[in-house]
């Protein structure tokens, strides 16, 4: 039997897509098992949208389209597994259940729900316990003479907070049916962050030994604001990697049923968790005293452009962006962010750069900015605001009978570029790339409305330390196109005479270490100081960290590239005791 | 028996507090049974820090000194039953499980969990199911000689999303024990929206006549970010409410232990389900064609002014700001606004207006907020951004060669006034408050950076209609302090020549119709125009909404006055198909 894995990428309730992708396969005849995606008919994650009665009329409309056009179609040997969701309606016609499920389509007979997933994520970013409701059978599924076994994602990670393991029950269902599993297919949905590919095929061989047979897994593809789905489907069987597809990027392939043998499946150790809720939240430090950040290798480098190319890409095609605008500021920060998007750019984008030079500014800053548009052949335009800046000075004080000082003084600089940046963007309708760090974001070392605006966050899940590890990695693969003087120089925010992060921050060895340990959950400020950093550090890092939640609160989406991130999967109230 | 009702007001994590309080009651040796809230121990809700490595240090220390405490006293007759979290551990000091519980506190023992929380409330602003274990069996405790059965907050709300009705169970439970319950006790943590505390003594009175014994409900007070905990705690006996504690203060009382009357139990309707899931997503609309929006009653105006006066007090409070600071358009939103403020203004804060005219603001609109200003008793600080505006103009043509045009010059004015706005914020240390309302939000009619700054926001859940009605109630009620030019006035934002709101929108009366027909997930924009609203407007409202998810995702706090609000309870996509 042939088996077509179709890895697609459709933006969220682009029902119309979907059904004609589907239409496709019966008009041209494709025979054999096709595969697709978790909640391909919808897309995911749907977050509300499941429960709006705007979204459940055309996605029922949709349905039944696909019901019209299968009842007529003649065609036979195709089979489609697909993603969707099932809606039991109460008497108003509101959602009383929905069911994450696996419909099987074929010619003369309407969408047929075989499956319901059966466990939910409910952690993190994940929060399907809240809109959907879990399948509590296995399914095996007999297609062209052959028994499929059927999971939809998350099945697949059985772990302590949930209550059943659905590949062990498949396991038992099969024995006391006393069917032979053909093969066992993933329907997935499956948010990246850095390694957790390796994990899937890692624990995708483990299935397969245990049920004795191929275990296909076809995720989906797409960049959901902050969220990125890698693809990355994949055949093994046993411990053989038979095929893969392409990662952050749609893909489909034709292949044979793949054969399972018997005689490999010997070390069967299929009970190893790699990938679990508990795992998810560990601190990635290195031993020392103190520990430091575990810096990035030239490998996970290269996984992060990949990641964050397909994250920047994304948002902007979905949200209809054809140019990008970027402040420089001569800082690192900046620099890598227009480095990233012109390396990214595609045919009929285009990137500008602003250098919005104030009081402070050091020509130095002018001087590297230059350089670096030199070097990526991106149009540099400056727009000073000292003028801007001295004028409000000069009108604060005629109006308030006072100066304006200190962090008043500061922040009106980072917010007068916010609002000029906007305005060029409003005039271009360009989108606006966000250049904070992660390190910046955690202790809230930014102006809120200033150098925190943006569409997107580009760096935003990247401590500084990897900013650098990444910096120099672009400058290893594409010649020193960022100049030397900019990964060198001492950052600092240049919005007061001789300032530098250094007299606010610990240095980024210890600051983004001690940050890694606090934002994993998994070390408290106790715990930090018997790792070997100072009680005085430790606390003051605590202290500016619960601080800043208003900031983040109000913070763009950020590119999510590890298993914990600020964003949507961190929920943190603002007031709250500060201890 | 005498019964203790503890109606209390901690900060979220404020350990010491809370473990202070309880410890006073031993000291005091106030005898009797004493109530406390749900989750008294720890605050409510936590969101992920109930996960941090941080909190749950400090919780177990608090929880230990409790503990100490308790075994050392010696007083009888005293049992408090304290809201508090359970934590199970893994081997590596991290939580396994995590359970919602009523502690008994006695001298010479330890706390000890007596029942867990066994409905866990998962939709709009609830996610417990994402951090709490439920509980499986009823408690019905032996205290003094009475059975005291215990409910903690959402167990009096089964609907059709929960599977079991732990109300029902403890009846049945009573009955095959054969006890005889003499009160039935609800440890609540439970979030206010307009009317609910009315559903909730209805409900009570439900309840205490389905099991023939006196309802007590104990609910927390304090604003919570966005979410408002009213308090409101009450006594029942069927139909006769008993007693009642204040609302949106922290409150005390002692009580005996009331009566219930067999004879007047006798119309036992106990499942009327008032305020469920189903029932929390319903527009509030006045039939008609068009329908309307229902107009908020006198009733429900003072309602309103009494929980923002608590949510914006609770913001300062907890964040420890004294002074306040609005930015005065001359426009109806800022002006009710500052009306707020200063109405609820404390001694010791103060509140400053800012007027910040550009190019297009009208003579009226100072004239107006000067007026508004004196009548208040408020300083009023011009500090005009036309100057500005046009230095911008210019350096940008001189910079960019082109004139900055449309929303790129009707923005810049807006962000230039978001940036003053928080120069004088950071030089004061001033909370700013927001000033859109939920119509503006709910189609993005704000700028970004601009008008949608500030620390939280005070109207963003009252349409535009109801500010309208929320104004003219103040001005009954404060003798006109709202100059009545500002009220008549066309709404404009001024940011070009003779612009006004009706250009881009529908009237408020239809435009807050149809966004409360969608945003209450129940009207599909089918549904509005078979109700009577034209198809172009309707798809050109909804256009707008799901085009400026944008902007939701970085606004500020919403306070919440309604059951489906922006905010936390609110999440959508921003990027997805538009239809």
């Amino acid at each position: 039997m042939k088996i077509h894995l179709h890895q697609t990428n459709f933006t969220i309730a682009d029902f119309d897509s979907a059904r004609d992708y589907l239409f496709k396969i019966f008009e041209e005849k494709k025979e054999g098992l096709h595969l697709f995606p978790e909640m391909f008919l919808t897309g995911y994650p749907l977050q509300d949208i499941c429960l709006h009665k705007q979204f459940i009329d055309r996605y029922l409309e949709t349905v039944s389209e696909i019901n019209k056009f299968l009842k007529k179609r003649k065609e036979k040997g195709i089979t489609c597994l697909i993603g969707g969701l099932d809606y039991t309606m109460d008497q108003e016609g509101l959602p009383l259940q929905i069911r994450n499920v696996a419909f099987k389509a074929e010619a003369g007979s309407e969408l047929r729900p075989i499956y319901t997933k059966r466990l939910l994520p409910n952690y993190d970013i994940f929060d399907e316990e809240k809109y959907y409701h879990p399948g509590d059978e296995c399914a095996i599924e007999k297609i062209n003479g052959k028994n499929i076994a059927i999971m939809i994602c998350e099945d697949m990670w059985p772990s302590s907070m949930h209550p059943i393991d659905p590949g062990l029950d498949l396991k038992i269902y099969a024995e006391k049916k006393n069917i032979k599993v053909d093969l066992v297919v993933n329907l997935s949905a499956s948010p990246w962050h850095i390694g957790k590919d390796q994990k899937r095929i890692k624990r995708g061989s483990e299935i397969s030994k245990l049920l004795h047979a191929p275990f296909i897994y076809v995720n989906k593809v797409g960049g959901e604001d902050e969220i990125l789905f890698d693809g990355g489907s994949f055949v093994v069987a046993g411990d053989n990697v038979i095929d893969g597809l392409k990662r952050f990027a749609p893909d489909y392939k034709e292949i044979e049923i793949p054969l399972f043998s018997e005689e490999k499946a010997k070390s069967n150790k299929p009970y190893e968790m790699t990938n679990t809720w508990e795992s998810l939240f560990k601190a990635e430090l290195k031993p020392g005293t103190p520990p430091t950040l575990n810096e990035w290798t030239d490998k996970e480098c290269e996984e992060a452009l990949l990641a964050l190319r397909f994250g920047i890409q994304e948002y902007a095609k979905k949200c209809g962006f054809k140019k990008f605008l970027v402040a420089l500021s001569g800082g690192m920060d900046s620099a890598l962010v227009l480095t990233i998007v012109r390396i990214i750019l595609e045919e009929g984008q285009e990137v500008e750069a602003i250098y919005m030079p104030g009081l402070y500014s050091a020509t130095m800053s002018y001087e590297l900015s230059f350089e670096l548009c030199k070097n990526l052949g991106i149009r540099l335009t400056s727009l000073p605001i000292k003028f801007f800046h001295s004028a409000i000075r000069n009108s604060y004080k005629e109006n308030f009978k006072e100066s304006m000082e200190g962090l008043a003084d500061e922040n009106i600089q980072s917010r007068m570029r916010g609002a000029l940046l906007y305005a060029h963007s409003n005039q271009k309708n360009s989108m606006v790339l966000n250049t904070s760090n992660k390190s910046e974001i955690a202790v809230g070392y930014s102006t809120l409305y200033g150098d925190s605006v943006g569409a997107i966050s580009v760096l935003g899940d990247i401590y500084k330390s990897n900013v650098f590890t990444l910096a120099k990695y672009i400058n290893k693969k594409f010649e020193n196109i960022i100049p030397e003087g900019i990964i060198t120089r001492p950052p600092s925010a240049e919005l007061r005479e001789g300032q530098e992060d250094s007299q606010s921050l610990p240095p980024y060895e210890r600051l983004d270490a001690m940050l890694e340990g606090m934002l994993s959950y998994r070390l408290s400020t106790k715990d930090l100081i018997e790792k070997g950093f100072s009680e005085e550090e430790v606390n003051k890092v605590y202290g500016l960290y619960t601080r800043s939640e208003f900031k983040r609160f109000q913070f763009c989406p950020i590119i999510k590239l590890n298993a914990k991130s600020f964003g949507f999967g961190y929920r943190v109230p603002i007031c709250k005791k500060r201890y």
